[in-house]
């Protein structure tokens, strides 16, 4: 596997970007051409009211590319954490962002501990994959799901008793017909979205929005089950084999997902060689079962062993059998993973790309295929305690260290496709925030370089759900098929768009395999949603609708506010009819308000401060009583009545109602005045010092924030104890 | 009664606020002498940097004694809400207070309608009693202790069975010894205190902070428990009645301080006529039992009727007579009430209320000695689910209206007892708060001229004891007479010292007369406490000097803070050192600093706020990548560079660390220099549409928070949507 690392300049384009690649300048993105435009045009008229002297300090705070040095206690001096690199830009070093707080920074050492070191920017990787690895990184979460697959076709069947079972080959080959088919529309998707194709952009390209957001919503809800259901059936291979661990599933299971959070946060990548053993173990673990279990049926002629007698819970009818159908389909989650990663794909990424497709499509065909027969044969039924799979396992290899690999790599596996969640998730999130359908936290790349809100947004839903069922893989199942399914028909209805609009050669013949492909799965949906409505798929039939709603609400608010802040070419000449309109200095008229309570030092540094600006500057004393009112102004007096001072008296004792209500009324009679109210706070240094006073600062910041045309600042005075 | 109206100008001067006198202005105390000097000082080296124009605005808001007058819509303009009185002065009509949002107009129409509208500061109401209005009124408390008392008494000594009940009579005997000693020490109390002698004021004044703390926390917890052990008299009282409500005795004794608190909060002040009746009515209602019941016996010749045999549970050992003993004591609890409102007689003060205090006293020797006597005579033994009281009602009068009389007046006068612990801790926490050993937002009068944080307070605190002792009022009793008996104790110990210091005529018999009624007071306290101890005592134990320090600790951080900010005669000329010493507006050097995200209109407006206060002005932005820092740049030599800027690469993406810490460093190289950081924020209407911010603004303030010298301006862009 190379490497490739993406360094300062531009190697990466615009065009680029509104694929699949992640970077952190997501967060900042450049400015449209109009605003480009608007901007020269504003900075013209920029005419600053005197010249502003030179600055009093050195902002580049006289540092020579020297090397940050702790001091004697352990603490960086502040200046110490800025490096130059060019003129007018400093490096914050690592110890920059430890919070200045004791507390604060005691929490970061404990989270670097937990996580590691913070990542610099420009160690954001991109991994180039040749296809023997590629092959066990992608295809764990595909070939995962043949270890609870089969299991959840043959439960269903078994409720109309055991003669039911024998329906399982049939239904087994029609599943066969359905994932080559799915196989094929998406080995024909890869080329035409060689930058990655997941079912988001497929579909939002070709179907418009909200069959974008829709497919988004699935394939979240998507990753969320996979979450559960691997963690579910990886802790269920386990109790199989140490029954005596069957009481602590559900921590078992929330356990797991923590480590799996832990692990990613501290961005583990998906380091291709911890995917390589694990995959290809459990695909030799299955198909030696296969061999031994094949041949023991060989040998007494392939007559199948008829399964303990079950009693019909159920009569056999065609609902029955669309759910086993729909059960078995989830065998396919995890077929799409190969289209969205075609970059990580050395060159031709395509060609490879579907290479390995076709072969993760033949092993899920011959592992799934081969286990459904087997377990026919042997005349299993799912049990309690214990899975078919493992069932099968203690058949085929009654003696021997076989069954524990067996049980052993399955619990691996599930567990490593519940980990290409946690790398899928929050990357889907980030492209729908980079397109506001999602809150924009999600584009913010924590220290480590991880998608940190991402994975735990993640982690909490699935742990959520985890316990909310109880930890059982069975009853997930369900709520799995149809969100993924809704993914697989959106995606390529998308591509018979796109063959349509592109009409490349032979774009019929693609057409009409998308076309085949988008059915089927449309016909899985469709029974999933039915057949299992009652079960639970009712959850996602639900789900999915509101999720694009609020997917489409966070986006319209996204961008009324772009539209409401964007910058717009100036207004002729002379002073801006409203105080917020103002983009120029020249535009600005300032009030200077200073609500004094008593006269103390912090309320006469606010009042020099104020002052100091050499603006008009008045001062505002609210009184309980027409006597306070009376003896305050007589001290106003003894101080020399520097400023012009209004008292307001409050008969009803409020301060912030009368207060915020005179600088509206302020703000009423000259709406162009931008009122600046200087507030004194007095920053107390103990936590538990805090509820012995009133806190008016932040609740008269919190009173004025509506006002329009009101800037508040805040002038500290710190106490030392 | 008559109401006196204490309205603008010094009818009470500064000597009187330090006794028992409330006022809506002690939020704000007058200045000390050294600091009105200092200020002068200050004032005369005020130097203002050029002189400041004409304000733009008439800061009366061309109002002329015009009333206000709500819009079309039900809403008053801001003009509308203020009239002018003065010049230099106006007053907020009561429209003023009401919050702007619509979310808190509506939250303030339910409190009006709640609690009714405010109430002005002028409303402070003096109320004058005369005697046959203060008696009832001040005598709730105590009398209503009759209703648990006895039995709390007879409770005890039942545990040594039936015959240990022969006791009772003894015991009264010494408690009527141990009331009339008491009253007489508090008879003296009264002409040498009178502005009133509450025990934290009288043991404070002679003994020294600490105990006068002690008495106080004493007095908190007696204060607590009286509401408590009221309610749940007073409900069992109900339940004995009607058995049928005993299942939710808990619910309705909260429903009952509930109601207690709104009307409390409504400021429904010790309106006598309330408290006549209830309190005239229970004194009639037991004394008819009691001549009755003694008619009756006199009938059989003063023969007792044996009591039921009941089994000893434990021995009759000296610690069971002391328990009795000390339980029955709390028939004494309410007996100070007069001493703390001597001023709300009439004139002349002192000599009624001694006299009111005489006839209390005999009240209660004659109610409580009787109800002993009497149950003894009776043979009654406590039962379960019924009051001794009851019993007793039920035994004198078997038929007629006569014992539902007694059960309802029983009640209501038990609630009453509730109400007047509501109108004491407030003004307890009030006067403690005004000395600054309590919060000071118990100085804050409420709308409604009620205290309505130490209600609050009240309220919750006895609510959850209530709760947590399941409504049982023995279980309470144990906890309730050593708080009582210590501020009993500490006050008529300082008086002892009083009469030391001061050796008025008489001296010496008045000084004997407070200590024996200490000393007493003193051996009860010890003997509940002692004796008690296991059963609950020890949380009043462990609690009284727990408060005491944290009454003290409260008070050394006012203290310290106020030094801090007391006013100081300036230092000689010069540059101030330090930016947060700056009290003149020449000392104050400026850099302001702007820290910009990204160009929009938000930030410009923040770039033109900052470029038009003429002060040295430093944009300063932090980027996640060098890449994206060129960027910037290039845009903003595209805005024309009109300002100094200032990129920081931050490669591990955060943001406040680096720019706190880069501000650090700038005030490092210059620590006189003022740092102006000016921060756009993006005020949104809609609550929902917050957490798809990331909230740097308030992020960003907490971080600078801690900094010397950084003014933190927050400069808002209002967004319609």
């Amino acid at each position: 596997m190379k490497v490739r690392r993406v360094g300062a300049a531009g190697e990466h384009d615009d065009a680029d970007e509104r694929g699949t690649i992640v970077t952190p300048s997501a967060e900042l993105p450049p400015l449209g051409i109009e605003e480009r435009a608007a901007l020269s045009r504003i900075g013209e008229r920029w005419r600053e009211p005197r010249d502003p002297d030179d600055l009093p300090v050195d902002p580049t705070l006289g540092r020579s590319g020297r090397a940050p040095r702790p001091t004697r206690f352990g603490r960086f001096a502040p200046i110490e954490m800025f490096t130059v690199e060019e003129p007018g830009e400093l490096v914050a070093s690592e110890p920059a962002h430890l919070p200045g707080s004791r507390a604060g920074r005691l929490l970061s050492r404990a989270r670097r501990t937990l996580f590691g070191p913070p990542l610099s920017s420009a160690s954001v990787l991109y991994e180039r994959m040749r296809k023997l690895v590629a092959l066990p990184v992608l295809s764990s979460d595909l070939l995962s799901s043949v270890a609870y697959g089969p299991e959840a076709l043959v439960s269903v069947l078994v409720l109309a008793g055991s003669a039911a079972l024998g329906l399982s080959l049939p239904l087994a080959a029609l599943l066969v017909v359905l994932m080559i088919a799915v196989g094929l529309s998406y080995r024909q998707t890869i080329p035409a979205y060689p930058h990655g194709a997941g079912s988001y952009i497929v579909a939002g390209d070709n179907l418009g929005r909200t069959p974008g957001l829709a497919a988004a919503a699935g394939l979240m809800l998507d990753y969320v089950l996979t979450v559960s259901v691997s963690v579910a059936a990886g802790v269920h291979a386990v109790t199989s084999a140490v029954p005596g661990l069957t009481p602590v599933t559900v921590p078992l299971g929330v356990l797991v997902i923590a480590v799996l959070l832990a692990g990613n946060l501290r961005g583990v990548r998906t380091a291709g060689n911890l995917f390589v053993l694990p995959t290809y173990a459990f695909v030799v673990a299955v198909l030696a079962v296969l061999v031994v279990g094949y041949a023991r049926a060989a040998g007494r002629g392939f007559a199948p062993v008829s399964p303990p007698p079950v009693p019909a819970a159920e009569g056999l009818g065609l609902l029955l059998v669309l759910r086993a159908f729909s059960s078995g389909a989830v065998s396919m989650t995890g077929i799409e993973a190969v289209s969205n990663a075609v970059p990580a794909f050395r060159p031709t990424e395509w060609r490879n790309a579907r290479t390995t497709l076709g072969w993760m499509v033949a092993m899920l065909v011959t592992l799934f295929a081969g286990l459904v027969g087997l377990i026919h044969l042997d005349g299993l039924v799912p049990r309690p305690g214990e899975t078919l799979l493992s069932q099968l396992g203690r058949v085929t290899f009654p003696t021997g260290p076989w069954y524990a690999f067996l049980q052993a790599t399955t619990a691996l596996i599930l567990l490593l496709a519940a980990n290409t969640a946690f790398n899928d998730f929050p990357r889907l999130l980030f492209f729908m925030a980079r397109d506001g359908h999602t809150p924009r936290r999600f584009l913010h790349m924590g220290d480590r370089l991880a998608f940190s809100n991402g994975l735990v947004a993640l982690s909490v839903t699935a742990g959520v759900v985890f316990v909310a069922f109880g930890g059982h893989t069975e009853r997930l199942i369900p709520l799995y098929a149809v969100g993924v399914f809704l993914a697989f028909t959106l995606s390529q209805a998308g591509m018979v768009v796109h063959w349509r609009r592109h009409r490349g050669p032979g774009w019929h013949r693609r057409l009409a395999l998308n076309a085949v492909g988008a059915t089927l799965s449309a016909l899985v949906l469709i029974t999933a949603a039915v057949a299992k409505f009652s079960e639970g798929a009712w959850v996602v039939v639900v789900a999915v609708p509101l999720l694009v709603l609020l997917f489409r609400r966070i986006h319209r608010h996204y961008a009324t506010l772009h539209r409401a802040l964007a910058l717009q070419p100036p207004t002729p000449s002379g002073p801006a009819a409203s105080a917020e309109r103002e983009e120029l200095p020249q535009e600005v008229r300032h009030l200077v308000v200073v609500p004094v309570a008593r006269l103390n030092r912090a309320s006469l540094r606010a009042l020099a401060y104020a002052a100091s600006l050499g603006q008009p500057t008045l001062a505002v004393h609210i009184a309980p009583e027409e006597v306070e009112a009376d003896r305050f102004r007589e001290q106003w007096q003894a101080w020399g009545d520097h400023l012009r001072l209004e008292t307001i008296v409050s008969p009803y004792r409020a301060v912030i109602g009368p207060l915020a209500h005179y600088l509206e009324a302020l703000h009423t009679t000259r709406p162009e005045l931008t009122l600046t109210v200087i507030v004194p706070e007095v920053v107390l240094r103990r936590r538990w010092h805090r509820p012995l006073h009133s806190r008016v600062e932040q609740r008269l910041r919190a009173a004025l924030r509506a006002l329009p045309g009101v800037v508040v600042t805040t002038v500290p005075v710190h106490v030392a104890e």
